[in-house]
């Protein structure tokens, strides 16, 4: 395992170059390559486990609240009566977790490329993957910009739960995606993707919501606060055949609520709401 | 200069154990230790110029401005007519470059320990240390717990841009420190105090708040995106004699709208939204 130096994981990519998340690690849990990508499984000394592909983090279970929650319910508590939800990526399962506390959802697809991360974060993240286990849930695995074409004003809700652009992601960041996945929602549905950083990577996100507005009659794009991302935050890109995005139609229950650890209807609003230079993004 | 490894500069700290952030060096411009810290001058490949104390990220050109204009802004625009401003701390003057921006203030004084800081900064971050070039602006060079001991109603707004509480910071973190600001405060002032990460420092940010809480019936605590900063966010905590903290009273105008890279009235009122799990650091 030399991916290690002194004890310690470092996160680099041309995505941010000159800056490095490093973690200190007490234990490699799984380091082996798969069809499509490295997959490495830590166990932080501060962030307990963590997820790696291809040498980037995907999540920990000190901070995946703040992305999961927010990806999910966002989209879903701003639609007025979700049904059908389908996730692309998403393999470790937390997103899973997230759409199934939602009682009016009927049914749950995950469509995930690589399914040994599946298999991985079950074994590893159990906190995650616990999503999996919900009845409503059907796994297929296959890239998601084929399986799309397949589904034709279907889901209520469609969420991207992707890696960066480098590598098996890359086509998930395309215009052609985001015209299936329109096709691909009954009318009012929604869309949200996993949309990088509005601090590093400008014309990623601009690219990102220039496609949204678009297609969709109604778009927007939020930042949520997730620690061991780079520069601690990371943006949704959301578009809507129906409601408004930035306001929830409905709220969670007295159950739900305390479940929650990062979501509010309150911190859905307000994650809309970017800094100053934040404007140039939507020209 | 033993302290980059391969021209990189880790941040690591007691009070983010097993965490570190790394920056790819082009130079160091500056490196040596005055009466009271170590004071490094990096110039970044990917944040331009960095001033670090004692090992840790003071400010980057690339991202200072969630950090001075937000500090700033919030307590300024909450209140109705600011005429006296005094920051602690700030040596980098950056602080004093977003104050200079509002037409209303009159005189603005600047209480910094350690002179050093004030010239490192005039010479190697002029982006910033311009604040110090601003007519009202008077310098004090002395420890801010003493400085306020000698002025009683005479500030309208309090900034603390204070380093972490390890240190020469470490009494600006105290009930005594934020009673003797409370006695400087003119009827209807408010104060705002650089107060660390909610996700790391949980039991510095309740204490903080807590003591806002028993000196002013105004309080309130906001969250600013600062990628350098440990998790990539900060927080500050506010203490008002008057008006509400949470909404500007105040709006800029065109001319200072257009230099703000960061605030506007709308993240104002959004930086006091917190994650859900944030309203336990108000018990």
């Amino acid at each position: 395992m030399g991916k290690l130096i002194n004890g310690w994981f470092s996160e680099t990519s041309p995505l941010w170059p000159g800056w490095a998340l490093s973690l200190e690690i007490e234990e490699t849990l799984y380091s082996r390559k798969s069809k499509y990508q490295e997959i490495d499984v830590y166990r932080t000394k501060s962030c307990g486990t963590m997820l790696v592909l291809d040498g980037v983090i995907q999540a920990t279970e000190f901070d995946e609240s703040g992305y999961q929650e927010m990806l999910t319910h966002i989209p879903i508590f701003a639609h007025s009566n979700p049904e059908r939800v389908l996730v692309i990526g998403g393999g470790d399962g937390g997103i899973l977790r997230e759409a199934a506390k939602h009682s009016s959802v009927k049914e749950i697809d995950i469509c995930e490329i690589d399914e040994d991360v599946i298999n991985v974060s079950k074994k590893f993240l159990p906190s995650m993957a616990c999503g999996f286990s919900d009845p409503r849930v059907s796994v297929h695995i296959m890239d998601g910009s084929e399986f799309i074409k397949n589904r034709q004003q279907y889901y209520d809700v469609i969420i991207v739960d992707s890696s960066d652009p480098v590598g098996p992601a890359e086509t998930l960041f395309k215009h052609s995606f985001y015209e299936g996945m329109k096709t691909a929602l009954r009318p009012g549905g929604m869309i949200a993707t996993q949309a990088e950083s509005i601090f590093f990577h400008k014309d990623i996100v601009k690219s990102l919501i220039n496609i949204a507005k678009t297609l969709f009659p109604v778009y927007g794009y939020a930042v949520t606060l997730v620690p061991t991302y780079p520069g601690g935050n990371i943006g949704i890109c959301i578009g809507s055949l129906g409601n408004d995005v930035k306001t929830p139609s409905r709220q969670p229950d007295k159950t739900m609520k305390e479940k929650l650890k990062y979501y509010s209807p309150e911190i859905h609003r307000a994650a809309f709401v970017l800094p100053a230079f934040g404007k140039d993004l939507f020209n």
